[in-house]
């Protein structure tokens, strides 16, 4: 019987093989979810979308890991044995990835870029006069990693940025709001407004009819937490009266998003695969390996996620 | 006769109001260049694209004030008259404009946007693998204030920036080539290439096909200088054969780009009509009358044209 510890490893992309070598240095066997023989073997599962049932079916399971920053594809019911510490992904280039994400549909918005982008076909010159970054409220919901990160990402580019989470945060020029009581005053200021929320039963359909009804009319929007933070059906309903200009979504109600879906098809909704950002296991490695070595010190793990919080 | 000093404005857009009101407080008779009467009385000039011998037709000119940061417009026969010092603009508005323009473009070809948006219409949800920015080498020819607020703004964001320019200067975080004889070393390195340069006769049709070849094969290109840094039958043959992969022109050797040309179908070039950075008087006005307060002290101007150099 082996004295190593071993971590099972469940991705939807074919990334085991960067996992297994990314993770190298950290003595432990690494094996394929769907290659374990020895189940009471399995002390760490790093896992997205595990089915439910099925990580109970590892007894001596000590630590799970989310591949990614949500941890929503956890909360279904049965999928999480209790009492064992679920820890979310935070690394260096998943916040980098989201904050580019988020750069790019902002100054599209910004910049006039979806009407020049209409202009071209039509062979169309036409010059639209430049806002100043100063001048343009740009709203962020959700003042966690990435949310804090792309706000700060924001200002240092001079935009007015005003941020929205549950609990105060304090953020260097960006002007917080908190709490269910001050969301509507976020909401009735922001230009472009940029969802970065965890998905919980307090943000679940956050953008629906009512919420998109308090942006300014002809707002954008840019998506990239969840799609259950979406009503896809109100998105639509508000783009086509001009409550909405457009829409920048990542994640989807369904995902992939079904080929006959209708937002496909809509010249004002820019989609993308869900790539906003994308862990990179050679990066994201180090989060969990010093999870475990803190787990084998009898130290305190970090990013430890409060599963009735959500995040 | 009034004791007060003549600036005289000649802009292509419908801005002279914008500056008149931008330059109230700086005790000054501002009149529309389609306007004057007493020719004599002029003494300031601040102008875009002025005909050739209008600017001599001003006999007691002191200054003249390009609108844009180029003055590759006043460089043509007999536009000039001799002896007359000539100040570019420069703003952090307009510098801001040319940031935000290159951070959008550059964003978009490292995340793969284009290949996004030729999914979308096609309903085809294919994620593709992040590259981590210190991965994407992105050059940029000219190292003004332009060029080198850009290339701090990508450093910032992480990629490997690298620059050129004629005269050695160093930018913290930026890998510096200098001098016709580095150019090629930072093209062959260029999977971005970013044209911020001014318009000489050393810089005139730079990006033709024999230095689009020594990119690396399916590079991508972002040209925001002048019309002239382009031969744009070399840049159409280059995305022809796959040496480029794209390119966003916001400049054109005709501006506006005429309605026939080629250019505008073209699936991976996106084109605007010369937006990437706009002079904004209510910000640029300072600028100008900085100048003119030290020209009555009889204090030494700033960001005085050398001519022969060409900026």
């Amino acid at each position: 019987m082996s004295m190593r510890e071993t971590l099972v490893v469940k991705t939807d992309n074919e990334k085991f093989e960067d996992w297994q070598n990314a993770l190298a240095g950290c003595d432990l066997d690494i094996i394929n979810w769907d290659c374990v023989t020895n189940r009471n073997a399995v002390d760490f599962a790093l896992v997205w979308k595990p089915p439910p049932g099925a990580l109970a079916g590892f007894p001596n399971l000590k630590i799970i890991f989310s591949v990614g920053a949500g941890i929503d594809h956890l909360r279904e019911d049965g999928v999480l044995p209790p009492g064992i510490p679920v820890i979310r992904m935070v690394d260096e280039l998943l916040t980098a990835g989201m904050v580019e994400y988020v750069l790019f549909h902002v100054l599209r918005f910004h910049r006039f870029m979806p009407q020049y982008e209409q202009h071209q076909p039509a062979h169309f010159w036409q010059p639209i006069r430049q806002v100043p970054a100063r001048n343009r409220t740009v709203g962020i919901l959700g003042l966690g990693e990435m949310g804090q990160a792309a706000a700060r990402a924001l200002a240092s580019l001079g935009f007015d940025v005003i941020g929205w989470s549950r609990s105060e945060k304090t953020i260097e020029g960006v002007t917080g709001y908190f709490g269910p009581s001050q969301l509507d005053s976020l909401l009735s200021r922001s230009e472009i407004l940029v969802c970065l929320l965890p998905l919980t039963d307090q943000t679940y359909q956050i953008l629906n009819a009512e919420n998109l009804a308090k942006l300014p009319r002809g707002a954008n929007i840019v998506s990239a937490g969840r799609g259950g933070h979406q009503v896809e059906s109100d998105i639509m309903n508000a783009l086509d009266n001009g409550q909405l200009a457009g829409a920048a979504l990542d994640v989807f109600e369904t995902e992939p998003l079904p080929g006959h879906h209708p937002l496909w098809d809509r010249k004002n909704i820019y989609i993308t695969p869900h790539i906003a950002s994308m862990t990179v296991p050679a990066s994201s490695a180090a989060h969990v390996c010093n999870n475990i070595v803190r787990y084998r010190n009898g130290e305190a793990l970090t990013h430890v996620v409060d599963m009735e919080r959500g995040y």
